[in-house]
């Protein structure tokens, strides 16, 4: 590293999470937080008595001794109390955990206790999740948070206290301390399909950045107004809670919801005049189908609606656009990028000419970096690939708000490459910049020293009106490495052959890679989830082929 | 400073200004740079032709020994070139020390020496200014860059090399390496009315963090063209080059200019489609003069233009407004705060209902702190005062890119307060945040623990029209500590008497504010740029009363 000529800059000054929240208090102060309860009713309050609160909530927690170095536990929806442990908790120098409720038992156990979470804050509703945990954790204090009064909540959690009740007696101008920029102010545990969660500690300066890189992404300004439905106990709600307060605009907290009633979600868009929320797929296809059912379509078409996890479907964001007005945008990132690593919202006025349907086509891309990212495709050997759209790689990346490193994990030198963290995901840069995922590294078809997508593949094999389910998968091949096998469930009712298939899929495929073998079969095993197995598929072929 | 856990992010990822051009060059290569040459002409770039330049230039300044650690000053208008060094200078971990050219020959001898600069990059059109400096000067070796062959650029500058001939033989592939985030980026000097040039030196991160402020205060994106007018040889253009370069948006770099003749910049807001540029007063109000004698008046309904340096007039944004759709933007700092601390673009949501002539008159006021700047008023005891709109006191701010000393200056500490810069600008702060100027710390007057703003004073004196002139200056007074006196030129063919003065200040000021004594003279001394020199009527009169 060059170094060269001192500044006179204020190079010292820490970026702080807290200073964010300061700044939305001091300069936006009567600027709303509206937040839902847990019995449904809604409740407002501003910045300047949002910090207040972090202050009373900072002073309870010192009071209960965390301090620097700790770790403390959150099992909450996206609630009031969940946000302002946002800010309170690394105002200390202590890290906030991430709980995620939907995690199975013992692996919530090994999260507590490998991030040694000392302290929890439990909502009430899920009093039962920690009392199951309370038995075999690192726990030494369990904080329980409820708007009714402590004598009306029954818990066996031994020796609990209530937040509220601490808050009410603790003291508005908490004398807050500068923390060192490298400090964790987070963490979160990725679950693979392999092996234990894996620890991603986000430090005050990562979370800063990202929530700067949020608001150029997104041009969010105070005259936006915020609500984050990702959940707060998910990779911190894509960072929407923190970079809403950056730029002081009004903040939406809805609470606890499911996918099945968008009821409360529909109504805080139109009430509350929403113009910018994050969620998935299954998220905006259930508030779709409920709006869809309205007397009244609301106009949503000021709205940007952030959307991850997958790829989202042209029939989703045509749908919105045709019935609302809300223009879906697909963001793409994970735990280890704090997550927002692309975005895909405004057009290059270099594509302006594009015709509608390539229009759209390009909307199901994960879309541009961030500034302060850096990401490239890269072969098997580690090299960079051309951004020609169509040479296929591993992608890589680096930054500010990237993790270069597991905590407390050892044996994870396979997940990087020369500092650089390495996705996982397979796919392809063009000229403009775009970055579009064609497959998970593990499901890739290396054949003859190229790579095919086993889901464009399975795509187009699905194209076939015939075809109900397709799964390819690539089986070990003494001269070709690998050569793509593929297992279909034909529709109800419907014949097809192999030729069928791979003279379906001659147009889009080289010769080459068209699959040797296509087996029919009656169904495809999936995951508790619901997503195709293909580990399964590939354990019981090769338990076929021994 | 608390330390807790360790992060796993990429905390040591260094920002670095090149990280900007880099990020262009790859996700918005296509992107252009329009730029307007010496003799007038207009040449077009790209970001992805830009960053290659910028190889050949870091390259070429390498070969000439610059290295982490030198300084390298650059004598230029807003030109493609300059823009460049922005990019290659800092990139080797080399200062580039901005030359300002409206300085005095002695002031700017002083700047060259005081820096260090071994190298200066000098445009042909300047050469005489360099020239002059040759001989006096710490300068070992002197770069020319022009659009001519070096052949038919005469100079007596001894051992003069070319730039482009430099470049054209240099790499484009330059291996460059990461610099250490507090290296300085770029230097600048200010210039008060007293004492030599003070030496401000601002780190690759200040900048990188400077320009994330801009993106988000200005609500950048790469659908945007931005036009930096601002010199780029003062205060870095604002940080405008490196903002619009961080987003992707198109540069249009308009060369050399004058407020006389505002043709080329008019033509480039509508030809180049320009959204977003900046300068002063003197130069929009060419503009707006330029405009109006037009046939054809151009819509600019799209432009934000954001005024720095003094307050805009109210007729100045009115009239661009009507004129052309375009609205100014007021922005507030100096080169201590890189520089942009405040803004005062979009009216906060909860302003609404302001009146007209209320939101014409808040549109003066220098805006919202950008997130990053803390920004407060105190008291002579360096007391935070209330922000109730009304307290007035000496405006104090730190932040990444406010300056916390200044370069190879001991005797600085009445600068600083807690770590704090002093603006040694008055002014108070509402509750909507809203910060608004009064005065000068050294113009304001001090009278029974009081502040007066002199500024104010004189503006209300000047709303009677039998007024041509007005200052005020306060005059020690041994009861009161102060004492204001008013100096009045009275307007051509009119009289009128102290009483008259001190009755039309009688509604907005105080009884005992108004000014004991009112001064009638034939005319005011003025600076050499035309400012009221207070300063001289202050020490007049102090040898009067002596």
């Amino acid at each position: 590293m060059l170094h060269g000529i001192p500044s006179t800059m204020g190079d010292d000054y820490q970026l702080n999470v807290l200073s964010l929240l300061r700044y939305a208090a001091t300069t936006f102060a009567e600027t709303e937080v509206v937040h839902r309860r847990s019995d449904g009713s809604w409740g407002r309050s501003s910045y300047g008595e949002e910090f207040a609160r972090v202050s009373r909530m900072a002073d309870a927690l010192a009071s209960l001794g965390v301090k620097a170095g700790s770790s403390v536990g959150v099992l909450d929806w996206n609630s009031r109390r969940h946000y302002e442990a946002y800010f309170a908790v690394p105002s200390l120098g202590a890290t906030m955990v991430q709980l995620n409720l939907r995690l199975g038992e013992a692996d919530l156990a090994y999260v507590v206790n490998h991030s040694k979470a000392e302290y929890v804050i439990v909502d009430e509703s899920l009093l039962p999740i920690a009392e199951k945990l309370a038995g075999e954790s690192y726990v030494k204090q369990w904080i329980v948070a409820s708007d009714r009064p402590a004598a009306e909540v029954e818990t066996s959690l031994p020796g609990a206290v209530f937040l509220e009740d601490l808050m009410s007696g603790a003291r508005e101008d908490y004398p807050f301390e500068e923390v060192d920029e490298k400090t964790a102010a987070y963490a979160g545990y990725t679950t693979g399909t392999t092996g234990r969660p894996k620890g991603v500690y986000y430090s005050h300066r990562a979370s800063y950045l990202h929530s700067l890189g949020v608001d150029a992404g997104l041009s969010l300004t105070f005259t936006d107004v915020t609500m984050p439905i990702t959940p707060m106990f998910h990779v911190l709600s894509w960072g929407f809670p923190q970079a809403a307060t950056s730029v002081g605009a009004k903040l939406v907290l809805p609470g606890r919801f499911s996918a099945e009633d968008m009821s409360a979600i529909a109504q805080a868009f139109v009430e509350e005049k929403v113009t910018v929320a994050n969620g998935a797929p299954v998220i905006f296809s259930g508030l779709l189908q409920y709006l869809r059912a309205q007397p009244e379509i609301p106009d949503l078409s000021h709205v940007r609606m952030v959307s991850g996890s997958t790829e989202p479907p042209v029939s989703l964001m045509k749908g919105f656009k045709d019935l609302t007005g809300a223009e879906i945008i697909h963001g793409y990132g994970a735990s280890e990028t704090s997550p927002l690593a692309t975005l895909n919202w405004r057009l290059k006025p270099e594509l302006a000419g594009l015709d509608e349907d390539a229009g759209w086509d390009l909307k199901r891309a994960q879309g541009l970096p961030l500034l302060g990212v850096e990401i490239k495709a890269v072969d098997p050997a580690g090299e960079e690939l051309p951004r020609d759209g169509k040479s296929m790689g591993e992608l890589i990346m680096r930054g500010p708000w990237i993790t270069s490193s597991y905590h407390k994990l050892d044996d994870n030198a396979d997940r990087f490459l020369d500092g650089w963290w390495r996705s996982g995901d397979v796919g392809v840069i063009d000229a403009h910049g775009y970055v579009k995922l064609t497959d998970r590294l593990k499901d890739v078809i290396k054949s003859g020293g190229e790579w095919i997508s086993s889901i464009d593949m399975e795509n187009a094999i699905l194209d076939d009106a015939r075809v109900k389910e397709a799964a390819v998968i690539g089986v070990p091949d003494e001269k070709w490495d690998e050569r793509p096998v593929a297992y279909v469930v034909a529709a109800e009712g419907q014949t097809l052959t192999a030729d069928d298939v791979r003279s379906g899929l001659s147009e889009r495929f080289a010769k080459w890679q068209l699959p040797d073998e296509v087996v029919f079969v009656d169904e495809l095993p999936r995951t508790s989830v619901g997503k195709l197995d293909k580990k399964a598929i590939r354990s019981q072929r090769a338990a076929e082929d021994a």
